[in-house]
């Protein structure tokens, strides 16, 4: 009998997840407050929902509980392919909790699943501090999570990971499409790049078009572009979509100094958290009705999201030219002889959230992003029509 | 342009999505109360914590939210093997649900996400509706979830399922492993066989003692057997081991009729969810601390699950003559050349819940559980120890 099979045998390694355990417990710990009630190594994960300190007390009256799931899609084959395992976490948690917060809702708390091949403590520890550290920017509590070892399902280095956000808002507070109206004023917050989203088509064109994740290619290598506004924009779009277009080693107007970041570190680029910029904005309003909707873009676009933010009686009409495409997304579209509709269809193209606002408030409004240091900008307005949303 | 790459030729096919959700809706509104709210299409589900008509008002006085996330390991593995993925669900819902209740808790609401290759609408809506019974079986809402096509993660076929699940229960009667005293009393839920853990031993004797999941062993066909009490249980435990040793045709001792169900259909039995029974007996006694402790037998066995309900100077004292481990469990064993002990780490051997009581209440308890549909039998007790949990 002591050569029969344990579980040990079959591929299941206890104590590689206790030292995973250890190895992420400092992370998780900054992301605790005194909410977050219980023991490591109790069954379920507890959060206090009202705490009694006055200091922290929110007095909910009709407490909505908001909850969202979400992966990063087939950017973790790509995070896996460069070997960079220390940011998919910040996307994972960047997806859910900028779902959330589209209600209106204040992160408190995420968990997270991750199936694997194999616990190797480091790597899994990379990966789940990544979660932490996501979460450390969103302000909410790590609370649980769990690590599956599947190797008959997950090839040796290959994971995935998904998560799950859980936040909170007032009934009255919460966000209602409904609320928007004609002539509410569209803003634009600016994603940090491809974000998690479209990566199935990333990865097809790097492997049409033999793209190198290691290589640096000049015409990425302009820093974060200006927004524009004021009479020169369209000029200035023009002349910049021109210059990548023609594939040029640098783009002669980008301001900001050349980077040296590799294709592959730009792909991997971690989708920007809008969480405390926009939960503090909306906390900042008592009972006003300032902001009317919000968007995350993620799949689908800015056209598949922004039109979740309102009824089906009115049209977003965003204006293109009030912003520069961020680099990445016309050299993948070059690379890939992408449509430049399809672009549109499934990339965020430089946009990663929206705010609608009552007009009266724009420059409030812009005001408080700013100090939360976002470079918002109007990219458009709500009229009448049919739920659509018109590119000008 | 018009002949460059698009997002549905890298592999996303948003069309079998939305034919998904078609699919799984009926499902979902099956588990929805007036407290789930918002519409399909919003970016996060949103859900109700105080329902303000009295019939529902759960007046929650200091609300704490318990929350955690499981998947259902290899068992998915066997799953696809056999090409049944109508239980796989409720597993999933099971192996959350299970674990919240521990804490005390009522379950409210469910998100499900499953990494796969491809969405076969038809299969994926399978295995979604499984979600759905196993929220309804636990009273909770199924508000959300994410389906992620990753071919290049997942084999055609194959694919993994997450579960997160969030209950509430009010500070004062969150269960405290602190309050278990010597001479509590263990009393027993019997599991419906493997549930959801040790699959990768499971799958690995199959595969080493060459075993057929569409056979019908008749060892395995006798029926829920009886759980044993009184002087006679000795005796008839030590009869059915051997009969199950000597791989007789029929195991003499079993009262029930046999049964036709393939091996297959033994592994792939559903979890039991013991949501409602448990909800109700705790809510039951109102301020009275009646139960003390609680554990979900999960991965690890009794051993690993049992101690988590206890502080460090008990230990629990298991009498395993109380019970007749199923059929299952002897046939793996014998099969596998599993030792014993290792046996009793990695499966549940036959109880799935357990449930510590004061020792006055133990007969209120158990009747009470009775009347919940379960079999409920007196385990085992707790004494004066190191953490341990000791066999008899």
């Amino acid at each position: 009998m002591a050569t029969g099979l344990t579980y040990a045998q079959s591929g299941v390694d206890m104590d590689a997840g206790d030292a995973v355990v250890d190895l992420i417990k400092p992370a998780l710990r900054r992301t605790h407050s005194s909410r977050v009630l219980g023991a490591y190594g109790s069954f379920a994960a507890m959060f206090r929902l009202d705490f009694k300190e006055k200091m922290f007390k929110r007095n909910y009256k009709d407490p909505v509980l908001v909850a969202c799931t979400d992966g990063v899609g087939t950017k973790v084959v790509l995070a896996v392919e460069m070997g960079r395992l220390d940011s998919i976490g910040i996307d994972c948690v960047a997806m859910n909790v900028n779902d959330l917060i589209v209600q209106g809702a204040e992160p408190l708390f995420f968990l997270d699943y991750l199936g694997l091949s194999r616990i190797r403590p480091q790597e899994t520890a990379t990966i789940i501090q990544g979660v932490a550290v996501g979460c450390e920017i969103a302000g909410c509590a790590l609370i649980g999570g769990e690590c599956a070892e599947m190797p008959d399902i997950y090839k040796p280095g290959d994971f995935d990971i998904a998560g799950f956000a859980v936040g909170v808002v007032d009934m009255d507070r919460a966000i209602d499409p409904k609320r928007v109206k004609k002539g509410d004023v569209i803003i634009g917050l600016r994603s940090s790049g491809v974000h998690s989203n479209g990566y199935a088509l990333v990865r097809r064109i790097i492997k049409e078009a033999k793209l190198d994740l290691n290589k640096v290619y000049p015409e990425l290598c302009a820093q974060e572009l200006p927004v524009l506004a004021g009479k020169n924009k369209q000029k200035r779009v023009k002349q910049l979509d021109e210059a990548a277009d023609d594939d040029k080693e640098n783009i002669p107007t980008a301001i900001a100094p050349p980077t040296e970041k590799t294709l592959g570190d730009i792909l991997l680029e971690p989708t920007r958290i809008y969480a405390k910029a926009i939960t503090k904005l909306v906390r900042s309003y008592k009972s006003k009705r300032v902001v009317t909707g919000m968007a995350h873009i993620t799949g689908a676009g800015i056209e598949g999201n922004l039109c979740r933010a309102y009824p089906e009686k009115f049209d977003a009409v965003v204006d293109r030219a009030t912003w520069i495409v961020p680099p990445i997304f016309r050299f993948l579209q070059k690379k890939g002889g992408v449509d430049e509709a399809e672009m549109w269809r499934v990339f965020n193209m430089g946009v990663g959230y929206c705010v609608i606002v009552r007009p009266d408030f724009v420059d409030g409004v812009m005001k408080k992003l700013k100090r939360q240091g976002e470079k918002p900008w109007v990219m458009g307005h709500i009229e009448k029509g049919t739920g659509q949303v018109r590119f000008e």
